[in-house]
């Protein structure tokens, strides 16, 4: 199913999401409107459609969804715009970055600039329970992020780490834009808590399979380099499992051993990796962790009422484990 | 008068942000509570300080009164670390800077974690007003570092780009300071609006001398190193004032004019400009200017009840123009 088939419930509230997005780049201060102009286009917006559908159940009242839904959608941009800067990445969405354009400086504040335009947002829907977890949600992030630095080129992580991690970096702003659809719509509280279990477990699936397409992919759909991960010394599932599949001769192991190694080296490594998880069985693992997580995500729906709503949330589930991008 | 009998009126409260914060530190990741306690110390807490003092005029809520307090300085503090990364700063406070310590990406992130929790203690007031205050001072904030980086090295900036600038920067977060604490105490809305025009009129006075330590303050009183302004680019109030009175011959115009010149020339420059300072009109003139703004903010008072709480915030107003640091 194409995203654009899924979203048909919510395609006129996401039409002005867009709009409210749009308005964000009318500042007085021509060179900041450049940059927001930059960053503001393009996306999947698929945390402003999960905070729709998840308010589909019970009183729909976009007047609150809508500056939520504009708020997810900031705060997953400024969340990019940082990584970019951190990572010193080139490209993303097939686009130069803000940080290769303008330099890191002004990735950084204009980061700050969208997380504080997506606090303003959050505060919109006058609702405290929702505004807090607004700002728990930006430091679980923020902490995933900071794990991720720590362990950087570092052999020994768990498994447990890794779900950790991505837990924190990805799964919570899911979970956020979920759980705060259904809190605004009047979701009693077992479904708020059903639709917070779903996005956590959908956004574990979608970093998973988004850490394989790191390995999987080619430039073309994904819009960054291919390996990236590795470049950076982040330790993803696929590399996880390439260490344990090859205990001998690996790729991952040689280039985390050394990550001072020369250029050319180093990509020759990754290019290897690359191989190798194309040539062993560590894809089709890799898409059943996905996958269960995709099926404890579409298990924790059934308690709500059965409704076009939940087929797209449903359907979603599926879009994520088939995406290329 | 020392910043200490300053604050007699709110010492007590002080002390309970100081364990709010310290609260902050510990957290269940060794890696983040190693570096929220290495930039969670110290500080003048003047910000705080403004919060609980502009309340004193109606009704002291401390349950209000402290999750804000503690927030103004989480806040002040993220832009600290954020700041110091964008500028590559060595030292602060007289201590190494986190992105010294622990690089660049570490010091956006940790500054991220304190934007969040900076917002979950605003959060915590329940003031929805507050909230979003709070959300658009981050944003006057970040858009004025942005200006800052977008004029660096122009030497053909009015004085009123420059005002723009530090009102955004700096001012901003003090009259957030001031006017939370009056909205949170229930103030009329013009003394809320003349608390407001105190901390931004303060904020403004305090920016100038700020600008004008980083020429005539020492190192060791700074905490940080002296000329750090030129080095970065930005031009100031007391290098437009040299500007304007060293037509010919001017390091600063020199300096701009060739920002890629070598190292030990730049510094010849900086030092060059210094000196400058130190035997020109520049230093009493911008003595005036902030003077000025301290007047300023004291009328602001007027219209509030006389009070001990009054006069501690005309004594801060003092204290301001006098700061060696």
């Amino acid at each position: 199913m194409e995203l654009k088939a899924i979203y048909k419930l919510v395609r006129g509230d996401l039409a002005k999401v867009e709009s409210q997005i749009k308005s964000v780049t009318e500042v007085d201060f021509p060179d900041l409107a450049e940059l927001l102009k930059h960053i503001l286009l393009g996306g999947k917006a698929i945390r402003p459609a999960l905070t729709f559908l998840s308010a589909k159940f019970y009183e729909y009242d976009l007047d609150l969804l809508l500056p939520m839904a504009t708020s997810v959608e900031l705060m997953h941009t400024s969340t990019l715009v940082h990584d970019d800067a951190i990572d010193k990445s080139v490209v993303r969405r097939g686009r130069p970055t803000v940080n290769s354009l303008w330099g890191v400086d002004r990735a950084v504040l204009l980061g700050d600039y969208l997380f504080a335009k997506a606090g303003e947002f959050a505060a919109l829907t006058g609702n405290l329970r929702v505004i807090r977890l607004f700002s728990r949600t930006l430091q679980i992030i923020s902490s995933g992020e900071l794990k991720q630095t720590f362990d950087a080129f570092n052999l020994e992580q768990s498994r447990q780490r890794y779900f950790e991690r991505i837990t924190g970096k990805t799964a919570s702003l899911f979970a956020l834009s979920t759980q705060s659809g259904a809190i605004l719509s009047r979701a009693p509280e077992e479904s708020i808590q059903a639709l917070n279990r779903y996005g956590t477990n959908l956004g574990i699936a979608f970093q998973v399979v988004d850490d394989l397409l790191d390995f999987i992919g080619t430039e073309g759909e994904l819009g960054k380099p291919v390996g990236s991960d590795l470049d950076q010394g982040t330790l993803t599932l696929p590399a996880m499992m390439l260490l344990e599949q090859y205990p001998e001769d690996n790729p991952v192991r040689e280039l985390f051993s050394n990550p001072d190694m020369p250029e050319t080296a180093r990509q020759e490594k990754i290019k290897r990796a690359i191989e190798l998880v194309g040539n062993s069985p560590v894809e089709g693992e890799c898409y059943k962790v996905a996958s269960d997580y995709c099926d404890k995500a579409r298990r924790e729906l059934e308690s709500l009422p059965a409704s076009p709503a939940r087929k797209t949330l449903v359907a979603i589930a599926d879009f994520v484990l088939g995406r290329k991008n």
